[in-house]
């Protein structure tokens, strides 16, 4: 029984997650569909391919990670599958599965003629272009491929950055290792958890990704250092 | 295995949600339950019924599809199944389903003696009037029938005006052909994607529902228009 | 086919939902997960308690619970797992629990060696400790129990205090029967449904829950009383 994950900025309003759930099980009956994150900032490429990397890799091996975060719908950018470390990834490629392989072990270009529907909309690739995609995959054929694509690749780096900001306000760096961390002109040591310190105080922890995060007790770190992806924080 | 999708303004903060799976899954075991949108807007019929006119017929024939959206709990309305090109439609005769069929293939009122939980909450149908009826429809039982009632319907038309507001606030019409669209003074070109425009500009196209959608390419229409559902969009 | 239903307030914009979602069908396949609700108010114990109060029991007996509101996360607070009412209930013992049983059945302590990952993460015990247990009572497995632990029950009462504003603003309270109830300086008859009452008007009824709400008839009572959860109630 195949399983195909979701990932989007649609939200949980209108009908465009159901438009996908129902063309993937109308062309592939049985298939588990598990939705993992429909509330994506809009538009927000980086985040999600911050969400794929933290929730991926927990799905069993061959599972199908549908991805639809995709500001340059119907225009030059392609569309992409990308097999890496016993998953495949289907979703536009601009970067949403840059965190997915390093390196990827391959990545395609889906064809336009392949299992799309007729007159794909140019507007919505989700329905029309990626889910018949993640639905072949399901079914075990392969999607029709135009030949071998580039996957773009982040290295693990230790730059002293702010990756992403949850939705809790926390700050996951992609430092990996630190005694003491400074950002926003403060100084922090590196706890084990939130309740190393007092509510409403700011603590910097290894988080559950492996990389430095900073946190406001039952509080939000973001709002109180007025900070966002990108900024800095450095070892100390 | 039966499909049942559901389709609510009922928010994911409380356990509503999880009641109608909790029933659908005991008296109906091995139904796939699918959530379609649970923050349609409150109390908002049109916007469910938009949801349902545009997801619905992606998902398989037989699927049964449970909406509640149902500011009249308690009170005239009826509860209704309709049949419409080969599904099921389950909830308040309120207007949701109005673009479901056109015409309805059929629709009944559900007696109120079917398959309820004794003694139905007068505010929570959706736990102990309709999650039972889709659940007698899972398991291939005809719910109990008063007799045919009179499924309102809405004719594919071309009158002009916004249908539907989305949550990415682009603005949807039932416009279904022009090479060009007056709307809130402006006169636009309908054009085939949003990478027609740059960043931040006003577009038109045809959208994944066949009709005319203005949308700001990487913002939000209806806060640049200022305009929501029913708003006037006219041929130019 | 076990079931596992998943209460959280991690929201659904990162990958924590999926993280827990992947650990479950990796350690055992073919579970059926049940999104009940993510959007629990942040740290929001006492929200999430209510949420399973009146959810839990609509599903099957044999249901698997996972609740995962966990400000104490890798602090002093133990890890749990209650039997209560033919349900296992999997989480923090922060009293999220508190509703479930009253009496509980039972209640055992999770030993910290028993299906954890390998060196849980102290930030995120819902994907490397709870998800794990679940799986293990999902396969039949018991959990590797430390020994009985305390559960925390909570009496049916009849206090006269708001337990619970749900996402329309209507005020639940813990009254099981009056004719007539004061909050905030107003006497209202206890009605049938909101159909009583034109809207924009305040109503008292019986709820889903079988306690008297406070609701305004399409709109938010919380807003127009200015009330929040722990006002008072009275009979009158």
């Amino acid at each position: 029984m195949a399983l195909v994950t979701l990932t989007t900025d649609f939200g949980t309003a209108d009908g465009y997650v159901g438009a996908i759930k129902g063309v993937i099980l109308t062309l592939a009956p049985g298939t588990v569909v598990v939705d993992v994150a429909h509330d994506v900032p809009r538009h927000d490429v980086a985040h999600a391919a911050w969400v794929l990397a933290t929730s991926a890799w927990m799905f069993p091996l061959g599972t199908i990670h549908l991805c639809v975060v995709d500001p340059g719908v119907g225009g030059a950018r392609n569309e992409i599958v990308v097999a890496a470390r016993g998953h495949l990834f289907v979703g536009p490629d601009n970067g949403v599965f840059a965190l997915v392989g390093d390196p990827c072990e391959g990545a395609w270009a889906i064809t336009s003629a392949a299992f799309h529907r007729p007159q794909p909309s140019p507007t919505f690739h989700g329905r029309d272009v990626f889910a018949p995609a993640a639905a072949a995959l399901a079914r075990g054929l392969p999607p029709h491929l135009a030949g071998p694509a580039t996957c773009s690749t982040v290295s693990a780096r230790d730059t002293g950055v702010i990756v992403h900001v949850d939705a809790y306000g926390n700050l996951i760096s992609d430092l990996r290792g630190a005694a003491q961390v400074r950002i926003a002109g403060r100084v922090l040591d590196v706890k084990r958890t939130y309740e190393d310190v007092a509510p409403g105080e700011l603590v910097a922890y290894v988080g559950s990704a492996g990389t430095i995060e900073i946190a406001v007790r039952e509080g939000s770190a973001a709002s109180v250092l007025g900070l966002a992806r990108g900024a800095r924080v450095e070892p100390s």
